[in-house]
Protein backbone atom coordinates (compact mmCIF):
# COMPACT_ATOMS: atom_id res chain seq x y z
CA UNK A 1 0.00 0.00 0.00
CA UNK A 2 1.61 3.22 -1.18
CA UNK A 3 0.02 6.30 0.87
CA UNK A 4 0.42 9.76 -0.54
CA UNK A 5 -0.07 13.39 0.87
CA UNK A 6 -2.18 15.94 -1.22
CA UNK A 7 -2.39 19.55 -0.15
CA UNK A 8 -4.98 21.21 -2.48
CA UNK A 9 -6.53 24.21 -2.91
CA UNK A 10 -10.49 24.72 -3.18
CA UNK A 11 -10.64 27.93 -4.93
CA UNK A 12 -12.65 30.39 -2.97
CA UNK A 13 -15.97 28.94 -2.75
CA UNK A 14 -17.84 28.24 -6.19
CA UNK A 15 -17.02 24.91 -7.61
CA UNK A 16 -16.53 26.33 -11.24
CA UNK A 17 -13.46 27.64 -9.70
CA UNK A 18 -12.03 24.15 -8.52
CA UNK A 19 -9.75 22.62 -11.18
CA UNK A 20 -9.96 19.56 -12.52
CA UNK A 21 -6.67 18.48 -10.67
CA UNK A 22 -7.86 18.91 -7.30
CA UNK A 23 -11.17 17.24 -8.09
CA UNK A 24 -9.30 13.90 -9.57
CA UNK A 25 -7.34 13.89 -6.31
CA UNK A 26 -10.63 14.52 -4.07
CA UNK A 27 -11.87 11.29 -6.44
CA UNK A 28 -8.68 8.84 -5.35
CA UNK A 29 -8.81 10.07 -1.78
CA UNK A 30 -9.13 8.06 1.37
CA UNK A 31 -8.90 10.52 3.58
CA UNK A 32 -9.76 14.29 3.59
CA UNK A 33 -8.59 16.63 5.96
CA UNK A 34 -9.22 20.46 6.84
CA UNK A 35 -10.93 22.97 8.43
CA UNK A 36 -14.92 22.64 8.93
CA UNK A 37 -16.48 24.79 6.48
CA UNK A 38 -13.63 23.61 3.98
CA UNK A 39 -13.81 20.09 4.60
CA UNK A 40 -17.63 20.76 4.51
CA UNK A 41 -17.47 21.53 0.40
CA UNK A 42 -16.05 17.41 0.00
CA UNK A 43 -18.99 15.38 -1.08
CA UNK A 44 -18.90 12.22 1.21
CA UNK A 45 -19.17 9.22 -0.86
CA UNK A 46 -18.12 5.61 0.17
CA UNK A 47 -14.37 5.01 0.91
CA UNK A 48 -13.97 8.50 2.05
CA UNK A 49 -13.49 9.78 5.32
CA UNK A 50 -13.93 13.12 6.36
CA UNK A 51 -11.62 14.78 9.30
CA UNK A 52 -12.84 18.25 10.03
CA UNK A 53 -11.46 20.09 12.49
CA UNK A 54 -11.24 23.68 14.10
CA UNK A 55 -9.71 26.91 13.22
CA UNK A 56 -5.78 27.30 14.73
CA UNK A 57 -4.83 24.01 14.72
CA UNK A 58 -3.07 23.55 11.97
CA UNK A 59 0.14 21.91 13.17
CA UNK A 60 -2.09 19.01 14.57
CA UNK A 61 -4.16 18.96 11.90
CA UNK A 62 -1.12 18.57 9.46
CA UNK A 63 0.53 15.86 11.52
CA UNK A 64 -2.44 13.50 11.38
CA UNK A 65 -2.31 13.91 7.52
CA UNK A 66 1.01 12.83 7.42
CA UNK A 67 0.68 9.79 10.18
CA UNK A 68 -2.37 8.49 7.54
CA UNK A 69 -0.49 8.81 4.55
CA UNK A 70 3.05 7.26 6.36
CA UNK A 71 0.42 4.87 6.90
CA UNK A 72 -0.51 4.01 3.09
CA UNK A 73 -3.66 6.27 3.13
CA UNK A 74 -4.05 8.49 0.50
CA UNK A 75 -5.11 11.75 1.92
CA UNK A 76 -6.01 15.56 0.45
CA UNK A 77 -5.56 18.56 3.03
CA UNK A 78 -7.51 20.76 2.07
CA UNK A 79 -7.61 24.63 2.21
CA UNK A 80 -9.84 27.19 0.64
CA UNK A 81 -8.22 29.18 -2.59
CA UNK A 82 -4.20 28.29 -3.27
CA UNK A 83 -2.65 26.17 0.33
CA UNK A 84 0.23 27.83 -0.65
CA UNK A 85 -0.94 31.67 -0.28
CA UNK A 86 -1.54 31.73 4.23
CA UNK A 87 -2.98 28.50 3.81
CA UNK A 88 -2.43 24.61 5.17
CA UNK A 89 0.69 23.94 2.67
CA UNK A 90 3.64 26.41 4.88
CA UNK A 91 1.98 24.13 7.48
CA UNK A 92 2.55 20.65 6.46
CA UNK A 93 5.91 21.45 5.42
CA UNK A 94 6.81 23.03 9.19
CA UNK A 95 5.55 19.68 10.62
CA UNK A 96 7.57 17.72 7.69
CA UNK A 97 10.62 19.08 8.99
CA UNK A 98 10.12 19.09 12.85
CA UNK A 99 8.83 15.37 12.09
CA UNK A 100 10.78 12.03 11.76
CA UNK A 101 13.12 11.44 9.33
CA UNK A 102 10.68 8.96 7.27
CA UNK A 103 7.93 11.82 6.14
CA UNK A 104 10.74 13.26 4.26
CA UNK A 105 10.34 10.80 1.88
CA UNK A 106 6.66 10.91 1.54
CA UNK A 107 5.00 11.42 -1.59
CA UNK A 108 3.73 15.00 -0.98
CA UNK A 109 2.14 17.21 -4.03
CA UNK A 110 0.81 20.89 -3.38
CA UNK A 111 -2.01 21.54 -6.03
CA UNK A 112 -2.68 25.45 -6.54
CA UNK A 113 -6.00 27.06 -6.87
CA UNK A 114 -7.56 30.25 -7.44
CA UNK A 115 -6.55 32.61 -4.36
CA UNK A 116 -8.90 35.22 -2.81
CA UNK A 117 -6.89 37.87 -3.84
CA UNK A 118 -6.98 36.84 -7.76
CA UNK A 119 -10.19 36.24 -7.61
CA UNK A 120 -11.46 39.48 -5.65
CA UNK A 121 -9.61 41.09 -8.80
CA UNK A 122 -11.26 39.39 -11.46
CA UNK A 123 -14.47 40.81 -10.29
CA UNK A 124 -13.64 44.18 -9.51
CA UNK A 125 -11.49 44.57 -13.07
CA UNK A 126 -7.97 43.74 -12.92
CA UNK A 127 -6.51 46.24 -9.58
CA UNK A 128 -3.63 43.51 -9.75
CA UNK A 129 -2.88 44.26 -13.05
CA UNK A 130 0.63 45.34 -12.03
CA UNK A 131 3.50 44.70 -9.45
CA UNK A 132 1.69 44.22 -6.46
CA UNK A 133 1.77 42.46 -2.89
CA UNK A 134 -0.15 40.12 -0.81
CA UNK A 135 -0.15 40.47 3.28
CA UNK A 136 -1.73 38.84 6.03
CA UNK A 137 -2.67 41.44 8.36
CA UNK A 138 -3.38 38.76 11.41
CA UNK A 139 -1.02 39.21 14.02
CA UNK A 140 -1.46 35.72 15.68
CA UNK A 141 1.87 34.69 14.54
CA UNK A 142 4.29 37.33 13.71
CA UNK A 143 4.68 40.75 15.56
CA UNK A 144 1.93 43.67 14.53
CA UNK A 145 5.49 45.84 14.05
CA UNK A 146 6.57 44.13 11.02
CA UNK A 147 3.23 44.61 9.43
CA UNK A 148 3.31 47.96 9.81
CA UNK A 149 6.72 47.90 8.64
CA UNK A 150 5.66 45.86 5.65
CA UNK A 151 2.49 48.37 4.66
CA UNK A 152 4.97 51.54 4.90
CA UNK A 153 7.45 49.49 2.83
CA UNK A 154 4.81 48.59 0.33
CA UNK A 155 3.34 52.13 0.34
CA UNK A 156 6.36 53.53 -0.60
CA UNK A 157 7.01 51.29 -3.46
CA UNK A 158 3.61 51.61 -4.91
CA UNK A 159 2.89 48.54 -4.95
CA UNK A 160 -0.99 47.53 -5.03
CA UNK A 161 -2.03 45.19 -2.07
CA UNK A 162 -3.65 42.69 -0.97
CA UNK A 163 -4.88 42.36 2.51
CA UNK A 164 -5.76 38.51 3.83
CA UNK A 165 -7.72 38.12 7.34
CA UNK A 166 -8.36 42.21 8.00
CA UNK A 167 -9.96 41.93 10.33
CA UNK A 168 -11.40 39.61 13.34
CA UNK A 169 -12.90 39.85 17.05
CA UNK A 170 -9.95 39.26 18.27
CA UNK A 171 -8.11 42.53 17.54
CA UNK A 172 -10.27 44.74 15.78
CA UNK A 173 -7.86 47.77 16.09
CA UNK A 174 -5.54 46.12 13.88
CA UNK A 175 -7.23 46.97 10.60
CA UNK A 176 -7.93 50.13 11.66
CA UNK A 177 -4.04 51.16 12.38
CA UNK A 178 -3.19 49.84 9.18
CA UNK A 179 -5.74 51.93 6.84
CA UNK A 180 -4.94 55.18 9.00
CA UNK A 181 -1.03 54.54 8.27
CA UNK A 182 -1.94 53.87 4.43
CA UNK A 183 -3.77 57.35 4.25
CA UNK A 184 -1.08 59.15 6.06
CA UNK A 185 2.03 57.47 3.67
CA UNK A 186 -0.74 57.47 0.60
CA UNK A 187 -1.72 60.67 0.81
CA UNK A 188 -3.92 60.35 -1.88
CA UNK A 189 -7.75 58.80 -2.45
CA UNK A 190 -6.96 55.64 -3.93
CA UNK A 191 -10.18 52.77 -4.67
CA UNK A 192 -9.64 50.06 -1.86
CA UNK A 193 -12.03 47.42 -2.34
CA UNK A 194 -14.02 45.29 0.03
CA UNK A 195 -14.52 41.58 -1.57
CA UNK A 196 -16.26 39.73 0.84
CA UNK A 197 -16.93 35.74 0.04
CA UNK A 198 -16.16 36.08 -3.63
CA UNK A 199 -17.79 33.29 -6.04
CA UNK A 200 -20.73 32.27 -3.28
CA UNK A 201 -24.20 33.55 -3.07
CA UNK A 202 -22.89 35.82 -0.33
CA UNK A 203 -20.66 37.56 -2.84
CA UNK A 204 -20.65 41.71 -1.88
CA UNK A 205 -17.97 43.90 -3.68
CA UNK A 206 -17.87 47.33 -2.35
CA UNK A 207 -15.16 50.04 -3.84
CA UNK A 208 -14.65 53.28 -1.66
CA UNK A 209 -11.31 55.69 -2.01
CA UNK A 210 -9.27 55.28 0.88
CA UNK A 211 -10.39 58.14 3.28
CA UNK A 212 -14.10 56.96 3.10
CA UNK A 213 -12.47 52.84 4.03
CA UNK A 214 -13.76 51.90 7.73
CA UNK A 215 -12.42 48.95 9.72
CA UNK A 216 -16.33 47.49 9.94
CA UNK A 217 -16.00 47.37 5.75
CA UNK A 218 -14.33 44.01 6.64
CA UNK A 219 -14.86 40.47 8.31
CA UNK A 220 -12.80 37.36 8.05
CA UNK A 221 -14.44 36.72 4.53
CA UNK A 222 -13.22 39.65 3.15
CA UNK A 223 -10.25 40.43 1.11
CA UNK A 224 -9.56 44.13 0.77
CA UNK A 225 -7.45 45.12 -1.96
CA UNK A 226 -5.72 48.85 -2.15
CA UNK A 227 -4.94 50.71 -5.49
CA UNK A 228 -1.42 51.67 -6.37
CA UNK A 229 -1.05 55.30 -6.70
CA UNK A 230 -1.88 54.98 -10.81
CA UNK A 231 -5.19 52.63 -10.27
CA UNK A 232 -8.01 53.93 -11.76
CA UNK A 233 -11.66 53.96 -11.92
CA UNK A 234 -14.07 53.74 -15.10
CA UNK A 235 -17.41 54.42 -14.05
CA UNK A 236 -20.69 53.20 -15.64
CA UNK A 237 -23.72 52.08 -14.53
CA UNK A 238 -23.77 49.74 -11.78
CA UNK A 239 -20.19 48.72 -10.03
CA UNK A 240 -17.59 50.16 -11.83
CA UNK A 241 -14.38 48.72 -13.25
CA UNK A 242 -11.53 49.43 -11.21
CA UNK A 243 -7.84 48.59 -12.66
CA UNK A 244 -4.26 49.11 -12.38
CA UNK A 245 -2.56 49.91 -15.84
CA UNK A 246 0.30 47.96 -17.18
CA UNK A 247 2.74 51.29 -17.75
CA UNK A 248 3.90 53.55 -15.11
CA UNK A 249 5.53 56.79 -16.44
CA UNK A 250 9.00 57.35 -16.24
CA UNK B 1 -27.99 39.62 -30.06
CA UNK B 2 -26.42 40.35 -27.24
CA UNK B 3 -22.52 40.39 -27.21
CA UNK B 4 -20.07 39.70 -24.32
CA UNK B 5 -16.64 39.89 -24.08
CA UNK B 6 -15.28 37.20 -21.32
CA UNK B 7 -11.05 37.54 -20.18
CA UNK B 8 -10.03 34.48 -19.44
CA UNK B 9 -6.93 32.46 -17.99
CA UNK B 10 -5.91 29.28 -19.13
CA UNK B 11 -3.49 28.17 -16.26
CA UNK B 12 -0.18 27.94 -16.79
CA UNK B 13 -0.10 25.07 -19.46
CA UNK B 14 -1.48 22.14 -17.94
CA UNK B 15 -5.45 21.61 -19.25
CA UNK B 16 -5.63 19.86 -15.79
CA UNK B 17 -4.88 23.33 -14.49
CA UNK B 18 -7.80 25.17 -16.63
CA UNK B 19 -11.05 26.06 -14.64
CA UNK B 20 -14.83 24.65 -15.20
CA UNK B 21 -15.93 28.12 -15.70
CA UNK B 22 -13.28 28.93 -18.36
CA UNK B 23 -14.23 25.72 -20.18
CA UNK B 24 -17.72 26.71 -19.83
CA UNK B 25 -16.74 30.20 -21.31
CA UNK B 26 -15.22 29.38 -24.34
CA UNK B 27 -17.75 26.35 -25.49
CA UNK B 28 -20.07 29.30 -25.12
CA UNK B 29 -17.67 31.52 -27.44
CA UNK B 30 -18.12 32.36 -30.86
CA UNK B 31 -14.17 34.13 -31.51
CA UNK B 32 -11.17 33.54 -29.18
CA UNK B 33 -8.73 35.95 -29.28
CA UNK B 34 -5.14 35.90 -27.61
CA UNK B 35 -1.34 35.71 -28.65
CA UNK B 36 -0.79 33.07 -30.96
CA UNK B 37 0.52 30.29 -28.67
CA UNK B 38 -2.16 30.60 -26.33
CA UNK B 39 -5.22 30.64 -28.79
CA UNK B 40 -3.18 27.20 -29.69
CA UNK B 41 -4.25 25.37 -26.83
CA UNK B 42 -8.05 26.49 -27.73
CA UNK B 43 -9.82 23.59 -29.54
CA UNK B 44 -11.13 24.51 -32.72
CA UNK B 45 -14.66 23.53 -33.80
CA UNK B 46 -17.09 24.64 -36.26
CA UNK B 47 -19.26 27.83 -35.05
CA UNK B 48 -15.85 29.13 -33.11
CA UNK B 49 -13.47 31.76 -34.95
CA UNK B 50 -9.58 31.57 -34.21
CA UNK B 51 -8.02 35.21 -33.84
CA UNK B 52 -4.49 34.72 -32.77
CA UNK B 53 -1.68 37.77 -32.99
CA UNK B 54 1.51 38.04 -32.12
CA UNK B 55 3.13 39.43 -28.82
CA UNK B 56 3.11 42.99 -28.14
CA UNK B 57 0.15 44.33 -29.95
CA UNK B 58 -2.36 43.96 -26.62
CA UNK B 59 -4.06 46.93 -27.17
CA UNK B 60 -5.00 46.16 -30.87
CA UNK B 61 -5.84 42.77 -29.64
CA UNK B 62 -7.80 44.17 -26.55
CA UNK B 63 -9.71 46.48 -29.28
CA UNK B 64 -11.08 44.76 -31.80
CA UNK B 65 -12.29 41.58 -29.12
CA UNK B 66 -14.02 44.94 -27.40
CA UNK B 67 -15.13 45.70 -31.37
CA UNK B 68 -16.70 41.98 -32.13
CA UNK B 69 -18.51 42.14 -28.08
CA UNK B 70 -20.22 45.24 -29.43
CA UNK B 71 -21.16 44.02 -32.75
CA UNK B 72 -23.08 40.61 -30.97
CA UNK B 73 -19.94 38.06 -30.69
CA UNK B 74 -19.76 35.96 -27.71
CA UNK B 75 -15.99 36.71 -27.28
CA UNK B 76 -13.01 34.87 -25.24
CA UNK B 77 -9.54 36.77 -24.91
CA UNK B 78 -7.47 34.24 -23.31
CA UNK B 79 -4.44 34.98 -21.48
CA UNK B 80 -1.52 31.90 -19.30
CA UNK B 81 -2.17 31.91 -15.99
CA UNK B 82 -4.60 34.27 -14.89
CA UNK B 83 -5.56 37.36 -16.35
CA UNK B 84 -5.45 40.07 -14.27
CA UNK B 85 -1.32 39.29 -13.22
CA UNK B 86 0.73 40.67 -16.21
CA UNK B 87 -2.02 39.39 -18.80
CA UNK B 88 -5.00 41.12 -20.81
CA UNK B 89 -6.94 42.18 -18.36
CA UNK B 90 -5.45 45.66 -17.68
CA UNK B 91 -5.00 46.29 -21.48
CA UNK B 92 -8.79 45.53 -22.13
CA UNK B 93 -9.96 48.12 -19.28
CA UNK B 94 -7.18 50.62 -20.77
CA UNK B 95 -8.83 49.82 -24.09
CA UNK B 96 -11.92 50.43 -22.35
CA UNK B 97 -11.39 53.80 -21.03
CA UNK B 98 -10.10 55.40 -24.02
CA UNK B 99 -13.12 53.49 -26.20
CA UNK B 100 -16.47 54.46 -27.01
CA UNK B 101 -18.68 55.62 -24.41
CA UNK B 102 -20.80 52.58 -25.30
CA UNK B 103 -17.68 49.76 -24.52
CA UNK B 104 -18.34 50.82 -20.37
CA UNK B 105 -21.82 49.20 -20.83
CA UNK B 106 -20.38 46.00 -22.13
CA UNK B 107 -20.94 42.74 -20.18
CA UNK B 108 -17.16 41.87 -19.62
CA UNK B 109 -16.09 39.64 -17.29
CA UNK B 110 -12.59 38.44 -15.75
CA UNK B 111 -12.23 34.54 -15.18
CA UNK B 112 -9.31 33.65 -13.14
CA UNK B 113 -6.78 31.20 -13.66
CA UNK B 114 -3.95 29.66 -11.57
CA UNK B 115 -1.08 31.94 -12.13
CA UNK B 116 2.43 31.17 -12.41
CA UNK B 117 3.69 32.29 -9.19
CA UNK B 118 1.37 30.10 -7.21
CA UNK B 119 1.71 27.08 -9.35
CA UNK B 120 5.85 27.28 -9.37
CA UNK B 121 5.25 27.75 -5.55
CA UNK B 122 3.30 24.62 -5.33
CA UNK B 123 5.64 22.96 -7.23
CA UNK B 124 8.49 23.79 -5.17
CA UNK B 125 6.94 23.78 -1.72
CA UNK B 126 5.38 26.69 -0.30
CA UNK B 127 7.91 29.51 -0.75
CA UNK B 128 4.85 32.14 -1.03
CA UNK B 129 3.69 31.23 2.49
CA UNK B 130 4.25 33.99 4.00
CA UNK B 131 3.88 38.09 2.64
CA UNK B 132 5.09 38.34 -1.02
CA UNK B 133 5.28 40.42 -3.67
CA UNK B 134 4.99 40.04 -7.39
CA UNK B 135 7.24 42.42 -9.75
CA UNK B 136 7.38 42.21 -13.70
CA UNK B 137 10.79 42.99 -14.24
CA UNK B 138 10.32 43.69 -18.16
CA UNK B 139 10.91 47.78 -18.32
CA UNK B 140 9.10 47.54 -21.79
CA UNK B 141 6.45 49.55 -19.77
CA UNK B 142 8.20 51.38 -17.08
CA UNK B 143 11.35 52.98 -16.28
CA UNK B 144 14.09 50.44 -15.09
CA UNK B 145 14.90 52.93 -11.83
CA UNK B 146 11.27 51.95 -10.70
CA UNK B 147 11.97 48.58 -10.77
CA UNK B 148 14.98 48.68 -8.63
CA UNK B 149 13.53 50.99 -6.24
CA UNK B 150 10.53 47.82 -5.86
CA UNK B 151 13.23 45.05 -5.72
CA UNK B 152 14.92 47.35 -2.83
CA UNK B 153 11.73 48.33 -0.83
CA UNK B 154 10.60 44.49 -1.36
CA UNK B 155 13.95 43.20 -0.11
CA UNK B 156 13.81 45.60 2.96
CA UNK B 157 10.19 44.47 3.48
CA UNK B 158 12.02 41.26 3.98
CA UNK B 159 9.11 39.97 1.47
CA UNK B 160 9.59 36.75 -0.30
CA UNK B 161 9.34 37.56 -4.18
CA UNK B 162 7.73 36.59 -7.83
CA UNK B 163 8.91 38.04 -11.19
CA UNK B 164 7.51 37.39 -13.84
CA UNK B 165 9.46 37.90 -17.38
CA UNK B 166 12.62 37.95 -15.68
CA UNK B 167 14.39 37.66 -19.22
CA UNK B 168 14.49 38.75 -22.70
CA UNK B 169 17.09 38.69 -25.38
CA UNK B 170 15.86 42.56 -26.03
CA UNK B 171 17.20 43.46 -22.23
CA UNK B 172 19.48 40.88 -20.93
CA UNK B 173 21.39 43.03 -18.47
CA UNK B 174 18.41 43.80 -16.14
CA UNK B 175 18.01 40.25 -15.01
CA UNK B 176 21.71 40.69 -13.81
CA UNK B 177 21.20 43.60 -12.27
CA UNK B 178 18.13 42.50 -10.16
CA UNK B 179 20.36 38.85 -9.05
CA UNK B 180 23.08 41.96 -7.84
CA UNK B 181 21.32 44.18 -6.04
CA UNK B 182 19.06 41.53 -3.77
CA UNK B 183 22.97 39.89 -3.13
CA UNK B 184 23.42 43.40 -2.12
CA UNK B 185 20.59 44.29 -0.17
CA UNK B 186 19.49 40.62 1.35
CA UNK B 187 23.34 40.06 2.38
CA UNK B 188 22.21 36.03 2.87
CA UNK B 189 22.07 32.95 0.64
CA UNK B 190 18.73 32.47 0.83
CA UNK B 191 17.16 29.74 -2.02
CA UNK B 192 15.98 31.14 -5.68
CA UNK B 193 13.80 29.33 -7.73
CA UNK B 194 14.23 29.00 -11.29
CA UNK B 195 10.56 27.55 -12.80
CA UNK B 196 9.89 27.12 -16.30
CA UNK B 197 6.98 25.68 -18.22
CA UNK B 198 5.52 24.66 -15.38
CA UNK B 199 3.06 21.68 -15.66
CA UNK B 200 3.77 21.67 -19.55
CA UNK B 201 6.33 18.29 -20.84
CA UNK B 202 8.98 21.04 -20.60
CA UNK B 203 8.73 21.47 -16.95
CA UNK B 204 12.17 22.09 -15.30
CA UNK B 205 12.35 23.82 -11.31
CA UNK B 206 15.90 24.60 -10.13
CA UNK B 207 16.36 25.64 -6.78
CA UNK B 208 19.59 27.43 -6.31
CA UNK B 209 21.07 30.09 -3.04
CA UNK B 210 20.88 33.43 -4.39
CA UNK B 211 24.93 33.66 -4.33
CA UNK B 212 25.32 31.26 -7.40
CA UNK B 213 22.19 32.68 -9.15
CA UNK B 214 22.98 34.09 -13.23
CA UNK B 215 20.84 35.08 -15.23
CA UNK B 216 20.86 32.29 -17.98
CA UNK B 217 18.98 30.31 -15.66
CA UNK B 218 15.64 32.23 -16.79
CA UNK B 219 14.02 33.12 -20.32
CA UNK B 220 10.89 34.25 -21.18
CA UNK B 221 8.86 30.90 -19.89
CA UNK B 222 10.61 31.42 -16.44
CA UNK B 223 8.94 32.50 -12.92
CA UNK B 224 11.49 33.09 -10.58
CA UNK B 225 10.70 33.07 -6.96
CA UNK B 226 13.27 34.57 -4.59
CA UNK B 227 12.44 33.39 -0.46
CA UNK B 228 12.55 35.86 2.61
CA UNK B 229 15.21 35.57 5.69
CA UNK B 230 12.99 32.77 7.10
CA UNK B 231 12.85 30.95 3.76
CA UNK B 232 13.40 27.23 4.82
CA UNK B 233 15.24 24.22 2.99
CA UNK B 234 13.81 20.53 3.48
CA UNK B 235 16.61 18.31 2.01
CA UNK B 236 15.62 15.16 0.93
CA UNK B 237 15.89 12.59 -1.64
CA UNK B 238 15.58 14.55 -5.16
CA UNK B 239 14.25 18.09 -5.68
CA UNK B 240 14.66 19.55 -2.04
CA UNK B 241 11.19 21.06 -0.36
CA UNK B 242 11.30 25.09 -0.34
CA UNK B 243 9.07 26.76 2.05
CA UNK B 244 8.59 30.04 4.07
CA UNK B 245 7.00 29.41 8.00
CA UNK B 246 3.89 30.90 8.75
CA UNK B 247 5.59 32.67 11.36
CA UNK B 248 7.89 35.30 11.89
CA UNK B 249 9.85 35.87 15.44
CA UNK B 250 9.50 39.46 17.55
Amino acid sequence: MSGWLVIAGLGPGSETLVTPEVTAALAEATDVVGYIPYVARVAPREGLTLHASDNRVELDRARHALQMAAAGRRVVVVSSGDPGVFAMAAAVFEAVESGPADWRELDIRVLPGITAMLAAAARAGAPLGHDFCAINLSDNLKPWALIEKRLRLAAEADFAMAFYNPRSKARPEGFARALGMLRDVCGDDRPVIFARAVSTPEQAIRVVPLTEATPDMADMRTVVLVGSSLTRIIARNGVPIVYTPRSAPE
